[in-house]
Order: structure tokens, then C-alpha cells, then sequence
């Protein structure tokens, strides 16, 4: 059974527009719900964008880069097109699902394929409680914040924070502090793919916290619970020999 | 079906030797061909030596700590014995088989439930290629060594060596760098499960290097491959709450 | 010649206010433009503040912790506070002066006791350029910030951030990336005490950049030159046993 | 005063014999008796040895380098040596004194001008204690070892092994530990150049002990004294614009 009814989406960007152009002077394109795949045109944050756009569709996405890193895009080429998504390997990224609870006691909910980031934005140091499963872990982190990331996002902020790349396909995810201060040099935890993750702003009022899941961002979050949602899953295809298990086995050996 | 018939192993240190008389004199222990569990009595390093000697027999391993650390065991207690064994929470350890190419040609194997590690035994930085699933990933490596850990094992050699303490049951391994000067503040990288990891040394003249899997050592590897034995499988028992996923996270919380 | 004539300044919390009240009832006070000694009462943050507050008055400082850490505060008593004074261990320290330019041109000056950091506040990564004497030695360094830190503050933000503490009186500063993605793994530099750093926000539209000294903040930072102002430097007085230098070579040695 | 007696050494390598051969026929070469600078040919291995050999004859050594790495060393070129000599740029580097009483009470000295590193040579991990100006630090450190560099030896093994690159002329040394088990995560320290540093081996007698002053080594360490020997210093003289200063930092910025 052969793709064939493709949609397009580009972000803003001109290369990206332009690459819009050369698409639908190339192909016959069709809106998003006629369409059998959906070709993304732009950069990672544009790509992780529309995961969440296009997450409750079931249809596969298929990232071609015009922006800088690409890390989760394949190579521009107007050719073969069909082919190449015909051909290309799937994989599927499981969000982390955040619900936070605010100083005001409303509940927010949201979907992370990257992280989940909980960080100060006040000049005060943080003070977090962490439960893993219900079992508190940590009576008291003080940091600038906290993550918790997907495989997929183990190269991307978690990175930067110093958190070990996670294969893509493993079952684990991974649990960071961003600048510890106490306990001293703590490196965080790899945990079980099944864990629930609970962390508590210990002083809500002086040391107020924003709690993101990737680019959406809650302020003032008193209480946030981590899981994995193994329903909201997304297909991503790659070209064969760029797959993003290849690009994480290789971020992990890149100096 | 309740597990009774006994069989008991000890280390030569005179805890593990009183322990042993202290159960002979209250169970009627058997020999290990008759019995449906063997009881293992010291500390961690001679629970590891009986998991390699037991490995084949399919039976069912419960430590008892009479050493010093006992990551492996549950509390020495003489009292309620066969209760607690059959009340225990079974958790499969698979190892990883080792192949080793010495310098004269010859092959060597063994398992390792803990780790693979190769390390120079001469002044000399040993110089390492490493490749994964048959694709070099590090053309060189300048180190001390370098080595392949479990889960289990992810908190023993490993964690001295800076890696990352794995979940136990994650279908992860990890590989670590002993010392790396070259490149620069390398950090190694997590695996599949499923890898096939192969190490080469670059000069085995100038720079011998030792391949050991736990406590068997190989003088002079030239080559090393390294992967998951799934057959090889022991089962070992953990008291309730006391389980090697409990401590394997307590282990990365703890400061 | 003894010093005798005491000045007292407190932070508004209770507890350092009562201090006040048991110093004020014991000992005969005096207004600092008579003093021969700055007693501060509070924690950590209000000594920094009582840093630069006095810094241009040639006072030794002595403080009296009233506050949670404490780390440049001595023990609070009432007694024998001028044989207390008279005993201490003097310590020099020295500043670091940030000149700042900012989006507008304008140019900002401050000192810093601890450190001096630039940190985004946008969700956009930095782009940084850093040159040390003239020479640029980073071209480009992506993270969420750098800072720079005198021995003094090498045990607070730099700590965090995963830099190395330094010893008190040591004639170097430390140069740590705040969170860096690439260079991947990157972990700043030691430099000489002597070192004029210069940090340049390659984006400032796109990526805008807050620069700190120790608590004041300048927004829409460009340029940013650090060095140490050795003119500048104040005497803080620590009871014996309890030096700065102690409690830093303390710090490099708790887990 | 221009320096005109040249005595020149070369290392065993056809590379270095080479070399020599070049500027006999180009110079008048001296024996060391009559020199007014050593001309060291080879790579930083042999430099270290030559200056172990000749570090008491007060004689600036300048190193071309015939090897491989050559961070002491300036290039080799045979053209304007006198002028080179003459226009370089000195940097003294202070040796550490090791001083070992191994397990039978004998006393061993050696100097260090890159570092003294202790390092167990049985399967046993070594049990530390680490007493700094005679007070201890660290009760008991089980690792593979531990080592105390100078800023000169700070990018040979100290980098291998994640301590901190010192600028060449700070007044501070390194101390880091080898592979440590616990305490976790344990990073070592940076001290004062004045630093008397006493590690003790806990358990000489299951945990046996090499000690190494840079290639020098004692087996069967018990206990070690580690200073700063500055009246043995030696001067190394380092073309314009490519001193050890210079390469220390560049070091600290290369990924």
C-alpha cells in the first residue's frame, strides 16, 4: 500500500517557504485531511511544533530540513519524493504528558516530546521535592530547575544540562537537575519508561517556578506530575541511513 | 508450588562460614544437584563468583549478606528462611558474553554479569577503535580503557568511571571510558540492548591492554567483541522493598 | 591598637534584628561614619550586599550569620565580641568590575564580589563570542550563559554549574558555561587573576542577554568586559578556625 | 648577554637521531658540562625525562619537537636557532616532591614535574585518606587512585582523568581523584601551592599501592607526602607565541 496524498506544512522562514514552492509546483499537494503523510518544511522547533499540531491525527510526519540543525528532519530535495517516504523508516516518539497545578489552583495540562522543564524565573534558587512513584527520592533539590526528557529530547536541552544521551527506542527517560547547588554535583537519575515523576515547589511564594512542557510554559507551578503518554504517540519517518537512532548513536560520540 | 529444598554456598570469611552453620543447624540443607534453590552467603564479590558458577543450572539464586556492601543480597536473617525465599521478587540479570582475540590468535570467552572492561597494564595510554553493530564509531580512543557494563553493573566499575547508573531492566548498556585523554572529556554513550560492540587495539605491541569479563582477565587482547547473552540468564531473589530496582534507584539519589 | 568602635547593620529579618537589639543592649554602638568595624548581621545575601554597600570605605567587615548558609558569616554571639574582632583572621577580597554595553549603547558599570553572569531571558539559546586579552579564544559558544568568578564566589553559582571550586587567595578566576549545548560537553577554563574577559552577545534581537553582578542586573546586554579590580578589594574578618579559606578547601571536600 | 653554547640531546626514535644529525652539521654543538642551554629533540616523553636528568644544573632546556604530541616542545626547524633561543620566552616550572615509605619502612624520594599519581595494581580498589597541612580531609576514598599535578602536568593525566586544566604560573595545584567509587561523584580539589598533601593507604597489605612521580614508581606505597619542591625548578624556554601559557589556555577552549 503506497503513500501518495501528501501535505505540506513550512514554517515562516523564507528557505522553508520557498521550499513550499518548489513542492507544489512539483506535486499535486492536499489539505491535511485528505492526506496520508505530512511533509514539514523548517527547522527542529518548527518540526516539534507540529508534532503537537498534528499529534492526534495518526498520520506519519515527514520532516525535510530548511533550518539550521535538523536533527530531527531529513535532507531537502524536491525528487523522488514518494519514493523516498515510501521508503523511509518509521519511528515512533512518545510524549511525556505534564500536569501541573498552579498557585491559584487551576490544573494544566500538556504534551512534551522533547522535556518537560521545570526552571526558576525569579532570582531565588529553587526548592524541589522529587517522588518517583509515589516514594519521595529527593526531600529537597536546590537548583535552578529540574527536567525530565524523552530519548528523542535526551540531545536536546538535557544535553546542555549535562544529562546522558538516551538511545532512541530505549525504555527509560531521563531526570536532570539544571545547575544543582545542593545536593552537591548530583547528576540526576535515568528511570523506567512506566515511572511516574512528581515534583513539588517547596516555597511557591518567594521562589516562584515555570513548569514547560517543550514551548508551552505554565508560570507559578506549585505541583507537576511527569508520565509518560504511551497513546499520544506520533510516527516520524527518516530516510534510510538517517534515522534518528543513527543521529543519537552518533550525537554520542561526537566531540 | 513452593520452593524448599535448599542448597547453601559460602565464602571462606568466617561470617559467611558461621552463617552456614547456623543454617545447617536449622534447615536440612541439600546438595546443589538436588535442590530448587541455591543460598549464597558473603558479599557481593562472591555472589558475583557463585552467579558465573550456578549460571547453567537454572535455579534460582538468594543472597545473604555476610561482606561488606551486599548490593546484591538481602539482610542475613536465620529465622523464616523458606518464607522469605518463596515471598522474593524474582529479577532476570542477563550477562554479556565476551570474545576475545589474544595476540598469539587464540579465542577466549567468558561472561560478565557486572562488566567487560579492557584496561592498559602497561605505562602506555592504550589506543582503541571502537565500532558498534559492525560501523566504526570512535576511530580512536585514547584512554586507560574502556569499558561495557549491565544495568546491574551499571553501579559498580562503572560508576567510578563516571557513567550513568542504568534502571535495572532497562534494554540499555553502557559504554564508558576509563580515563580518556583523547577525545577530550568524553563521556561514552548508552546502547541497545541488542549492540554488538567491538573494540580493537590499535598498537597491542607498544600498548597491551587486559580484557576482563567480572573477574576473568584475558593478557594481550587484541580484539574484543562484546554483547548480551539472552540465553545466559540467572534469576536471583530479592526480599520485598529490597529489591535490585530499589536499590539501583536509591543509588542515583544518593549523595 | 585594638579596634573598639563598633558599627552594626542588619538584614530585615527577625532574627537579625533581634541580633541588633541583644548587640545594641550590650555594647555601645556607632554610626558608621565613626567606626572602626562593620558588624553585619544576616545571611549570605545581605553580606554581598553589605560588600558593595561599604566597599569604598576602607572598613573591615565582620559578619554574624542570622541567616540559613552563612558561607562569609562567622558565629553569632554576644560575647567578647571586640576580643572576637580583635582575633580575627583578616581576608582580602577581591572584585571583579563588569563593564557592560548595552542594546542601546548605553555603558553600565558594577562590581562583583561572587561573580558576574550573563544569562539569556528569552526562550532563545545564547551565542556568545568570548575573547581573554584581546585574543578570541571561543568563537562561538551556544548555552544558556557563561559566567566569570573570583575564588570568593567559586563555592556559589559557579558550584552549581559544575565548576571547580578554587581556593581562597588563589591567583586565578573561573570562566564556566552556564548550561552548554555546544561546544557539546564543554567545561569552561581556569584563567589567570590578571585576564581581561570579554564576552559578546552575537544576537542580541534574537537572543537577549541579561548581565549580573553578583545581584544587580543589566538587560539587553551586548558587551560585556570582565576583570578583576584589584583597588576595589575588601577586608572581611573571620574568627579563627573559621576562615574563608578553610571553608572553601571544607566545600571541595563534602559529598 | 646572548646564549651561544648549544649541547643538544635526542631520544631514541630515528625522527629525533634525524634531527640531531641536522644541527651537528649546522652548529657547533657542546657537551652539557660546557652549555649554556640544553637542546631537548624528541617528544614530551623524553622531555620530561630530560628534564628529571639535567634539573640541577640551573641550564635553561629548550625542546623541538621529533614526536608526536609535543605540548613542551616548540617546532623543529634547523634555520636561526641561536636567534630563536635567544628570543624565547622562559617559564620555570616547579617540580612536587614525592616522599614514599613503602611496606617495609623504607623511604623513597623522586620529583614530579608533571604529577604523582597513586595507583593500585591489584584487582582490590585502593582505601585513601587524604590529610591536607596535616589535617584530613577525606577518611578513606576507595578508588583506583589518586594524583596531585602541578598547572604543567594539569593537561597530561589529570585531564584523563576529569580534573580541572590549571593556567601555567597559578599558584595552585591539582588533586584528583582516580576512578573513585565512593565518595560518589567526588571531583577532587584544587589547593594552594603551599600544600603539604599526605595520603595514607588504609589497607596495604590486601590493597597494594604503586606511587609514581611523573615515570618513576614505588611499589608497595604505604604513605606519601606530596609538596612543591621550588628551589629544583627548571626553566623551559618556549618560542614567541606558542608558550606553555598560551597552550594551557588553548587547551582549556579546543573540544
Amino acid at each position: 500500500m503506497t503513500i501518495e496524498r501528501l501535505a505540506c506544512v513550512a514554517s515562516r522562514s523564507e528557505r522553508a517557504r520557498q521550499g513550499l514552492d518548489v513542492l507544489r509546483s512539483n506535486y499535486d499537494l492536499v489539505p491535511v485531511e485528505e492526506a496520508e503523510v505530512i511533509i514539514v518544511l523548517g527547522g527542529d522547533g518548527f518540526m516539534l511544533n507540529s508534532l503537537h499540531r498534528f499529534q492526534g491525527r495518526g498520520l506519519p510526519i515527514y520532516g525535510m530540513n530548511r533550518g539550521t540543525i535538523g536533527f530531527l528532519m531529513n535532507e531537502f530535495k524536491e525528487e523522488t519524493l514518494i519514493e523516498r517516504i515510501n521508503a523511509a523508516r518509521p519511528q515512533r516518539l512518545f510524549p511525556l504528558q505534564m500536569t501541573v497545578t498552579d498557585s491559584e489552583g487551576r490544573v494544566h495540562e500538556a504534551l512534551a516530546f522533547n522535556e518537560v522543564a521545570l526552571v526558576r524565573y525569579s532570582q531565588q534558587t529553587a526548592n524541589l521535592r522529587i517522588a518517583i512513584d509515589g516514594k519521595v527520592r529527593m526531600e529537597k533539590l536546590m537548583s535552578d530547575g529540574v527536567l525530565v526528557c524523552t530519548p528523542a529530547g535526551s540531545t536536546a536541552y538535557n544535553l546542555s544540562v549535562h544529562g546522558p544521551v538516551i538511545p532512541i527506542g530505549a525504555d527509560i527517560l531521563g531526570l536532570t537537575p539544571i545547575s544543582p547547588f545542593r545536593p552537591r554535583r548530583w547528576r540526576g537519575a535515568l528511570l523506567p519508561h512506566s515511572s511516574v515523576i512528581e515534583i513539588t515547589n517547596l516555597d511557591p511564594e518567594k521562589r516562584p517556578l515555570g513548569a514547560s512542557a517543550d514551548s508551552t510554559e505554565i508560570k507559578g507551578a506549585v505541583h507537576v506530575l511527569v508520565c509518560v503518554h504511551d497513546a499520544a504517540s506520533v510516527t516520524v519517518l527518516f530516510d534510510h541511513g538517517h534515522s534518528l537512532e543513527e543521529r543519537i548513536i552518533n550525537e554520542q560520540f561526537s566531540s
